[in-house]
């Protein structure tokens, strides 16, 4: 099974490259705000139900791919075509 | 409106990152594969019409948020809860 996860800055929490990019973004005369970077991260899960892959892949996030003090994550999982 | 942009290495570009994330994954005992990193940005634009804000942030994939030689790139356009 696939999974991907989204790990972003969690609101409050400065954001320098956001900043960056946006003010990057302004430069070039596109009218933007609020811009934030975070991570995706696709991976391939040997899982097959989707309770147990959510619950592994949570499991990765609080050990590996994601700070909790200062981001946040978001699974996503999709089941590759047959 | 808010936009997400997804960028991610294309298939093949060699992802160092990723190999790394898999590599420390395996060691913490999870069995996992295919690990991929990208990266996602969350914007804020000022069209309110999808069509335009679409294009408007093609044309920032374009020329700032991804290299096209390397990254693909997917848009996903949400309107803010009124």
């Amino acid at each position: 099974m696939k999974a991907t996860v989204l790990v972003r800055p969690k609101q409050g929490i400065l954001d320098p490259q956001g900043q960056a990019v946006e003010s990057s973004l302004r430069q070039l005369g596109f009218a933007v705000g609020g811009a934030r970077i975070g991570r995706v991260v696709d991976l391939d899960v040997q899982a097959t139900d989707p309770t147990t892959a959510r619950a592994e892949v949570k499991r990765m996030c609080e050990q590996l791919l994601a700070n909790p003090l200062i981001e946040s994550y978001e699974i996503e999982l999709s089941e590759p075509p047959a």
